[in-house]
């Protein structure tokens, strides 16, 4: 194995990435548990290694072994015995940051989530999907937990969604959110626009979060809700804006084209439907993040994926709406889709 | 988010790292998939993406999906839609090459391992260890499988060593082989030494692989086994060499040197103990694989770790020993230490 190695051209060939592949639920594991133990913002306000233990309640053996993992995967770092956060780690993982996303480990690295993954990853290719999440019923408390772990991703999206809106010239009154989770997108609209109504639309329990969080908002007056699945329930006519933010993924192309249809038929005249999605390149390799995520719904949805402009374009046409214009939102992953 | 991303030192501030240990274990699986399909074998046969899908009886659209993921994540490349192989993923993940570490994966990314990782990390730092694999009875046919796993990985770091120990002055007739696993140290010295004869211990299930690789290996007429647990089972004495590969990170440093005064015991005259193991800096942080490897032992042994060399040293001394020398094992990760 050496010989070989050494025959091969110095520096291209190393066994690094598919070790990497084969360890990194241990990196998942490592940050799972040091959010859980919150010690990115007790490392941030400086306590010692064994002040660290006692105030978690962990051991001090755990507590060295945890940090000293996170500082070999640049998490942290390490003077003296003395561990500090990174710019990164104190910008998104200290719980005083308005920037935290440490909650999003409830819905990324929920073991709900990773079994998808994990129990039998070849099964999901042969089969070319999963039951995923469509196995979990419509009440399940975890839909609550998985909205909260969301918000931490679609709160940057949501806010420059709404800046997108509030720029058109004709604002919009009636809002539908479907699918709404934490409900940012119509929130922030409703934020920016101080005529907008939104209708959010998704299951009982996580629209207990969305009302929670149209309150702490202030919005609360101009936001309802609808509770069940956007594909059966009645939601009513007159909507100058639909929103699908991170929603079409989901599903196979003709149920999107199906969802667009009801959606067009309860359309206000010039109203518009706009989904915020990740779009991968045609090659489906590019972006990293969006061409990813289609790997994403595999494991976790019987036939989901994430779509390429031209397969949004014909998604489009079989819903009998012109097409798409697709603008990139930096610095996220996701893309604004606007249905023509 | 926006804004303070954007106060910050360009370049240095990003989500990025949390992002891909939130992430990690899509990568896990991926990899996991791609080596049960035996996806690289095929595409370094150059077959097109309809193929893989015929070949491996799985569906185009899931094919497609992992290949693009793969793609993302470095280990295959694509132009005009067909898929390649890297010179790395060609050299690690060909089934037909040498230097093949595929099988690692019924090791590292064993359902049984991973869980140890992700049931409850948080618990696992609290505990400041894990049941993990203690609760795995003896003749759990699980070992066996982690022992096929394991070759991949210690293959190349038997053979270094065997290297070494054919270079002494004096060359060991008995040696005692602990926890061989799938016995490459003791088979590789076998075939170094026409004159050594080995005892090799382990669990009676994975014996059968150790005796299959003595077969192999034409050494099968020098080569012994003990089934049990090597702090129980009687091994006899007149060892001139015992070897300890990969086993002392299992327990804590009084068991170790509880283990070796029992080795010591059974030594020959001028018998020497090596043991092979992952050895971090003195700072614990470092080189990047030993330094991780303690936390491996602390979601996987209730008190296991990686040792420093200070730490070998004070169980070297508390087994009656003067000391230990370490030598690194390049290209390995492991470290050779040599009781003195």
């Amino acid at each position: 194995m050496q010989t070989i190695v050494e025959d091969a051209h110095a520096g291209v060939v190393s066994p690094e990435l598919v070790i990497d592949a084969l360890f990194a639920c241990r990196k998942t594991a490592a940050i799972r548990a040091a959010i859980e133990l919150d010690l990115f913002t007790h490392i941030g306000e400086g306590k010692t290694a064994a002040l660290l233990a006692s105030v978690t309640g962990a051991s001090e053996r755990g507590i060295r072994i945890l940090c000293d993992y996170l500082v070999v995967h640049g998490f942290l770092t390490k003077e003296s015995g003395q561990y500090r956060v990174t710019p990164s780690t104190k910008m998104f993982l200290d719980r005083n940051s308005p920037a935290y996303m440490g909650s999003a480990v409830e819905f990324v690295a929920a073991p709900e989530i990773l079994d998808n993954f994990l129990r039998d990853p070849a099964a999901v290719v042969r089969n070319g999907g999963s039951v995923g999440l469509a196995n979990i019923s419509a009440d399940n408390p975890v839909w609550l937990k998985f909205a909260r772990g969301m918000g931490s991703f679609t709160g940057l999206s949501a806010k420059i969604l709404a800046g997108e809106i509030c720029g058109w010239a004709k604002h919009p009154k009636k809002v539908l959110d479907i699918a709404a989770g934490p409900g940012f997108f119509g929130i922030e609209i409703a934020k920016g626009l101080p005529s907008a109504e939104i209708v959010a639309v998704d299951w009982t329990a996580v629209l207990e979060l969305s009302r929670q969080n149209a309150v702490n908002a202030g919005v609360s007056d101009r936001y309802q809700t609808i509770a069940g699945s956007a594909f059966d329930v009645e939601w009513g006519t007159g909507y100058d804006l639909v929103l699908l933010p991170n929603f079409l993924h989901h599903f196979d192309l003709p149920t999107c084209a199906k969802l667009l249809r009801k959606i067009v038929a309860s359309l206000a005249k010039d109203g518009r439907i706009v989904a915020v999605d990740f779009v991968p390149n045609e090659n489906g390799v590019s972006p990293p993040f969006p061409a990813s995520f289609s790997w994403e719904m595999l494991a976790s949805t019987p036939a989901g994926q994430a779509y390429t402009q031209s397969e949004l374009t014909e998604m489009a046409g079989l819903a009998g709406l012109a097409g798409v214009t697709v603008a990139a939102m930096p610095p996220t992953p996701a893309s604004l889709i606007l249905f023509e």
